[in-house]
């Protein structure tokens, strides 16, 4: 895409109200905007890098069996009441509002109670476990408190998985292959180092269940970790007796602040019961599904992934995340050499399949195109200028490094694929 | 995908509160499920024929210049206010609820509010426009009657273009570059040869606005259509005078009922006036930003290509439109050569990327098997049986049409691209 033609701009300040740093750089870069606290909409830059995301969910969710469904905003609250989760005084999150006939509806903060309801048309007997199904969609929930930028939103876009199985032993199997997918999630997001499998408080059907806690220090959370076990424990569970169930020890764990990246949840019959979802087995018998839950924001893991990989002057994207794969910044394009030299640069790569910004623009110094670039923060960028067509050549960098290379123009989509 | 995998099942009858034909048609066969009236989740059949629809409307956004980014839904009723939209005697759809702190918020049903007051920021000079920025986004209208299926919705998707333009001959050029585009996206969702361009009531900008209806019984619009001209008028701006302007002949006119599939409409400074959205213009003077709006609902779509293209069978898509390009129906699958001879069928069109629904289920009947396929409507269907099996051929068959052919299994790669 031409960076003339995109119609966001950088800014040079973020609004004066915007305290979180994920949500000051992208403001500042133009991938989102704010329209109230918690509340922020994607431009082209942001979608693109949302979209990256939830493909990347999509595919390993996909992976091990998920079926991908929309579920509605909009919550009839007769399933809310079975499941005692509509009254205020035990959920404080709700935004609740009216059809003109005057019932009363909520918007939806997860999907618990609707799949399960709508579930009953589906399941009925053994045969028809298990079923393992999610969406990618908005949730609401009215956060008293919506300081973090994309980490805590009054309006965000979740990915939820619910799985339905006939025993507690094909959900424990299919916990652990959620969890193993979550990991291979966060790997390819690029915050793998960072995350630990977390353990955390449970419910009735479960002592724990499982937080993936991305180090940071804009993070919410304080977990325990175990650097070389690859584990961390909640605050909210680290007891003595915690530290010795795991095997772990309370002198090598570190403290840390942390983010929420993605949780997982043995939910047992909690929802199935009081929403009436039952099975008959092979011997004829009524039996509640066992259900779990495992839930990933993918706006929330944008804001990680900024918190984690910026510097001073902008964000680091990493490789499957970017907006783009390589930025072509064109310095004295006012020179009709220059300008050719670039443009035949953006259709080679184009033409090979690589997704390319090209700042082609003509009123920005190079300056103020070095430093746009930086902000923006595509993994690879490659500078033509008076200087790099002389050895006919482009100069090559990557986002993450200090320094440039000059490479050959025959030799460019080479070291792009092995950069 | 093996239909034995595939968590939805046909169901013989819809929900009896369900009277619109597109949602009693879309429950039974499982692509969506009713949540409350004019509220419906998209189930794994009706989500792939909604991406489907959705990558129809984007390319053909794309290619005339749209930049697609995703605004909220939580509304701030500042903006509103501006534009005096948000009163209840003014707009009678709103939802709307609170903030934690009090704060009167809503739910968009449309964006003209939100887009024009965040373009302040990427809009200033000239040089800046024209925009186009559009949107594929979950909007919300409190329906006082919500019985028309996904034809009216309380909550439903929409594309929603808004352009921004220097002058009114710009917003002219772009208005019918957009109308074009509807025109392709329509013939490609399979119910251009039913769609009319409309003319219909203006606003204090234009004399006329465009609604692009669909001839269909079911429709809750009523005009007057020249089907040679291919030209249509709303019932609501029918006049001599209108008739006469439009070179049309009023003998000619043909009332029908249709579906309103998609609107343009010129809103020139009705928005960029009260919001303060501005330019300068090459000679230094502030102008405001000329603006139109363009939608298109593809849930509604969806309905409506369901209403037009049925039978008492079920449902008929369109190619492109299709949840799979291909059913493979197993006969007989209990009989071991059968199973083979069908997943190798499966195997080879899945590694041709044809991408294919495979009735693999063992625990139903021919009969069965087969209303389920014309209910679900997939275009293309391959019955795999033991007649076939003695033929070394497979029994392929259109939706669309009355009669079977056998196809030498070596041929139906070829037969299938060419169907």
């Amino acid at each position: 895409m031409k960076q003339s033609q995109l119609f966001t701009k950088t800014r040079k300040e973020a609004p004066a109200d915007e305290v979180a740093k994920n949500a000051q750089l992208l403001i500042r870069a133009g991938f989102i905007n704010k329209e109230m606290a918690g509340v922020y909409s994607y431009l082209p830059l942001g979608l693109r890098v949302l979209g990256n995301l939830e493909t990347i969910i999509r595919e390993e969710m996909n992976a091990i069996g998920g079926q991908e469904l929309l579920l509605t905003t909009l919550q009839d609250k007769e399933s809310w009441e079975k499941s005692d989760r509509w009254d205020e005084s035990k959920v404080d999150v709700w935004f609740k509002t009216k059809l003109a006939s005057g019932t009363d509806i909520g918007l939806g903060w997860t999907h618990e109670e609707a799949i399960t309801a709508m579930m009953r048309q589906y399941i009925q007997s053994y045969r028809d476990l298990p079923v393992y199904a999610y969406q990618i969609q908005t949730k609401f929930r009215n956060e008293a408190r919506a300081k973090s930028g994309l980490m805590r939103g009054r309006e965000f876009i979740m990915k939820d998985l619910y799985s339905f199985s006939r025993t507690q032993e094909d959900l424990d199997a299919f916990y652990e292959a959620c969890a193993k997918a979550y990991e291979r999630i966060f790997a390819r997001a690029g915050i793998g180092e960072i995350t630990y499998r977390t353990f955390a408080s449970g419910g009735a059907f479960s002592k724990y269940s499982h937080e993936f806690q991305a180090i940071s220090a804009a993070g919410e959370d304080v977990v325990y970790v175990d650097k070389e076990k690859r584990i961390a424990i909640n605050k909210e569970v680290l007891t003595d007796e915690v530290i010795a169930e795991l095997g772990l020890n309370k002198d090598t764990l570190v403290e840390e602040k942390s983010i929420e990246v993605g949780n997982i949840f043995k939910l047992g019959t909690r929802f199935s019961d009081p929403l009436g979802l039952s099975y008959v087995n092979e011997t004829g018998e009524t039996k509640p599904v066992i259900m779990g839950s495992y839930g990933i924001g993918p706006g929330r893991l944008m804001g990680t992934i900024v918190e984690a990989l910026s510097d001073a002057k902008g964000i680091i994207w990493p490789r499957e995340v970017s907006p783009f794969e390589v930025h072509i910044v064109s310095l004295g394009i006012d020179n009709e050499e220059i300008r050719k030299a670039s443009d035949s640069l953006y259709e080679m790569l184009t033409s090979a399949g690589i997704d390319t910004l090209y700042d082609d623009r003509t009123e920005k110094s190079a300056g103020e195109k070095l430093a746009d670039a930086d902000l923006i923060g595509i993994p690879v960028r490659l500078v033509v200028s008076a200087r790099t067509l002389e050895s006919a050549s482009v100069e090559m960098k990557k986002r993450a490094e200090a320094d440039a290379v000059l490479v050959r123009a025959a030799d460019v989509i080479v070291a792009i694929k092995t950069a």
